[in-house]
């Protein structure tokens, strides 16, 4: 394993402790060269480029997830991944409440059911 | 609570009895002010604006909302509004199904299984 | 000339005299066949149904198209065609506006900005 | 039943045995006329036209349903029609592994989720 | 005008200063109304929300915008204001490239055209 | 520059001689690094896979851009890239008009006015 694929391991678990090994098992019977890629090139070519902090990429991640609107289990990963990289709890419901101005309230509503999945219900909030 | 409130709620609470508390209470644990947004904006705002009759806004909303293909238990929602908001049965199939020529035929057919959970068979029909 | 085409004609010409002879000029040198279907199935078969005014088609059909963003031409076109169908300018604005709500502001404003185009700004609203 | 309907059925029935009278049944009790739209212009007019082999239509349709990301039971029966029409798994895997380009990992990792479900996992791949 | 009018302006102008004129002027013949819609629910309730930095916002503005990739003119808006709101030129560069991952190549590859447009090209870069 | 690299390169110039440096060119000024992982991920390791000739692959990209609706400069170098792996012409057409089935006709009339535009009009067809 050369060293796209173990800055791409690092980075996918620091996100999320043992994704690696989830997403090579998760891909083994269908396409396991895919694991390959998702960790060499999105964990270790992209989200491990310098230039913007990891808390930073995972704001415009779970932005995206949420807009597009079509990758529930992934914006889900990815909310817990902003925890991990630095983001608070009410950032993340920030950035996914935003993107009823981008993308719709129903785009921002469908990723709040996710946060809530994720994140819980705040203790008083109700 | 202001006027924009009062008047998104009752626009929601015709569309659909009891939406506004339902809204609160669903959004109560994750975005408490979320759902001030989705009264006072959307439905007091935009929805309760005069230059086009309820019952037409609700087509549009069904049709984007089946186009979009990306929200399903808020076309769910609007379906059942639409029918408070004076459409027919009929005619929100029609809403739905005309969707095949401008989103394309698995929109459309998604929009119409969600149709059928909600409106549900019509008798005789089959 | 079969009857669902005699059908989509008069519908396609109904919202814009003159479009089918324009559809099959536009298409005629790249896919002539797409001219026939665009009149036999999407404004013979589908616009051209009973149960839904044709009106109201027209709302579903600009709600759609402002909230999927991807087809400005074709948006304009139904602008233009919803006057046809009996919808007041205000109508349309409100129908593009709402899309705020559901699309996301960007959305509704790129659809405003179409609606600008073809209906030109009216007097005194600025 | 003419000669649309005829053509529709034959491509339908090969790319899953049986599928004409499972949308028909499926459609019987909210929008019996699309079962009609969807054989004998999606899969009568369209599909079955000369021009591109059926195989390569298969091709197109997995490709273009993974993208957009918004319709998990057609993308599944499509799978399902592109091994009948002589996609080898292998095939079908690296068209939805390609998405990650065009669309993104998340589409491409969503359509590979629903080709484990249809292809089941390759004997000897985990 | 009342303070959320008030809010909004201030971030409004605060990422292009003289923005809330324009938005004001651009829709005037148009849909007057909208502009109040802009400024104080898009800008003013829901960007100038404590709990998340500005900064922060215009990553996940920029970043859905590049994802959705079907409103150009108001992400080179964004792209701008991203500047304005404390982000460095790489910063941006960055969460365009990083929707290679989440929406495709094609939709990054349009995003940093249009960041060319609006940042120039870097002296010495090429 | 090394493997991935190499053989990137060839499926890039195979696809459009000269691909590759107007690629390097066009990303110089903007995100330099964007350029290697067009070539090196893009069509080094996915499109220069085995397991699916460069002819089909180009079936599926073709019809996922014309889905998706949303990068038009993307879609046209690809039409050209599809006549380059060995597509005729008939079928690129066909691959295009299909998508009326699966992305709406906006969709597929978009991505005809695409291919006319690299292909021209065919003589005699008008």
């Amino acid at each position: 394993m050369d060293e796209r694929w173990q800055r791409g391991r690092a980075v996918a678990d620091r996100l999320d402790p043992g994704q690696t090994e989830r997403i090579v098992a998760g891909l083994a019977g269908i396409a396991p060269d895919m694991a390959r890629h998702a960790i060499a090139f999105a964990f270790g070519d992209i989200l491990g480029r310098p230039g913007l902090a990891l808390r930073d990429r995972q704001i415009a991640t779970i932005a995206a997830l949420t807009a597009l609107g079509t990758a529930g289990p992934q914006l889900r990963l990815h909310i817990k991944g902003g925890l991990a990289a630095g983001l608070s709890r009410d950032e993340i419901v920030e950035v996914i409440l935003q993107m009823a101005v981008y993308a719709g309230f129903p785009a921002a509503l469908e990723g709040l059911a996710a946060a809530r999945e994720v994140l819980g219900e705040a203790p008083g909030e109700a």
